[in-house]
């Protein structure tokens, strides 16, 4: 069976895609592809993804430079998800966090858990 | 800002809430919540879940046994993604392995990569 035999897209023609960085393990980020954002993520070896808010179709990193080369693409049982390591430049996160999930609750209030690598301004330019 | 002010619920009321091991870094499985599933997992310590499929919130492990004791309880920049930390009994899987990612993509062939723990007859009864 292939993998676009095994897989399923919601309504939307979407899957939602977990990235992890292969080296430590860290949850980086959670985002959506549609098919032609997997098809390019696996022939260019760069995650590729499909922006609901934007709807457009964009490479990590292609403004920022912090792209991610695509180490292993795993799918679950119901194939409605994907887990795709990868070897991350820098920040993966929009907001200057290695990953997006900086913020744990911790006795019933949120914290930072941490540091913050870079300041979003200067990861996508000031002007 | 607590928990639930920093959460964004889809227009279903549901969020998706990757689980990993903590032991391990290991991500087990992906699955979706609302609010009371939530409240209920940090209440109780257990991961529980909204079934989409059959429109009814469960316990993982209710039936099998394989609970998840929560961690750590993460989310991310945009608000819209959970990530959890667990203590994982047995499977996560309900096909018996580790984890429901149990499949990649390896030379354009997909590939089982890991052994599986259990028949799923063997979790869920043959009765």
């Amino acid at each position: 069976m292939s993998l676009y035999d095994s897989l399923k897209f919601n309504a939307d023609g979407l899957i939602p895609a977990i990235i992890q960085e292969q080296a430590t393990g860290r949850v980086l980020m959670m985002a959506w592809m549609n098919r032609a954002s997997l098809e390019k993520t696996i022939e260019t070896g760069k995650t590729h993804f499909w922006s609901r808010s934007r709807q457009k179709f964009w490479m990590k990193g292609e403004t920022s430079g912090h792209t991610q080369t695509v180490k292993d693409v795993a799918f679950d049982c119901d194939g409605d998800t994907l887990l795709i390591q990868v070897e991350q430049i820098g920040a993966a996160c929009h907001e200057g966090y290695k990953s997006c999930f900086f913020r744990s609750v911790r006795g019933g209030e949120v914290k930072t858990t941490e540091p913050q690598l870079k300041a979003p301004g200067d990861i996508y330019g000031r002007s």
